[in-house]
């Protein structure tokens, strides 16, 4: 019987979480994370530029997706239309199983400002991203930057009850709610 | 005649922005900028933990203002215009002398991604802190998160028109025409 064997990084990702919450992230040690996956540190190197990036592995193929998506929808898709699109392939992303190592994962980020930074570099990175593909699909420039700040404020407002103890919900059904409460507070402004 | 000094925290902004831009922010130390501003290495400490946060000292202030203006609010005030609230207490910060020294500003931080990291977290201190004040006016939790997210999204956008080459309109209505772009584009989503 073949078993399915997780490659080097979801294994070098797995050991770098379970190091930060045993003995600290700024104890743990690139040559630590990489003994504890049972890989070379050189190996490690090749995934990963830093000890941070272990933990935003996923950040690249995340924006890839939603960018594809974006692009993908049809010509006559009005920015509302787009941001929605956006907003279904980051949710799709964020499948049951893995909800678990997202909450372990945020716990740690909270705790170190040095993750808290480039987590929110990425989240930087998936705006600026997002509004040159809602650029590209023909949005003039100020709604399109809004737009990518629109969506990406509703993903991390879903994301953050996402993972919160106890939720039960998906992300999408989190998202419309976060949506809908921005609808309520813009309609007036 | 007495003129006006500037404090040591203004001449140590100023002297950090000219060292930074002439020989780059990784190779100037805060001893030669503590020397650039005429005072010793030890004042720069006392007024700033590092060299990162000499280019963000007014970031506390601008947060406790935006804060204050949500507090000072009626209690009737709906979420819409607490928004609007917060978003004129931020751009009543950015007075048009203030404007070629931001472009300077912007310019190292967009350069430097330890700049750009150390900016991203503290506008994600003004988003959270902007949720916290919507929160306490009674502003139900899913509602202040996104509705703080939008706020700060309609900022940033706004903000980074004010600084654009040629750009003469004030923060004030490049926001105001941010959140219209917003309000069509959530409106149908």
């Amino acid at each position: 019987m073949v078993r399915w064997e997780p490659g080097a990084p979801e294994r070098l990702r797995a050991a770098a979480l379970e190091l930060f919450a045993a003995i600290g992230y700024e104890q743990a040690t690139v040559a630590q994370i990489a003994q504890h996956a049972g890989v070379t540190e050189r190996t490690f190197y090749r995934y990963f530029p830093d000890k941070r990036e272990v933990l935003f592995a996923g950040s690249a193929d995340l924006q890839r997706r939603m960018v594809d998506a974006v692009a993908a929808a049809p010509a006559t898709a009005d920015p509302a239309r787009l941001v929605a699109v956006a907003l279904e392939a980051l949710a799709g992303m964020f499948t049951p199983d893995g909800r678990e190592f997202a909450r372990r994962r945020q716990a740690l980020i909270d705790a170190e400002p040095a993750l808290r930074e480039r987590e929110l570099l990425k989240l930087a990175t998936l705006t600026d991203a997002l509004a040159v593909a809602l650029g590209d699909h023909g949005v003039e420039p100020v709604k399109a930057a809004v737009a990518a700040q629109a969506a990406t404020g509703v993903f991390q407002v879903g994301f953050d009850h996402w993972i919160a103890d106890g939720e039960a919900r998906e992300l999408a059904d989190l998202q419309r709610e976060a949506l809908t409460a921005l609808r309520a507070v813009v309609m007036w402004v």
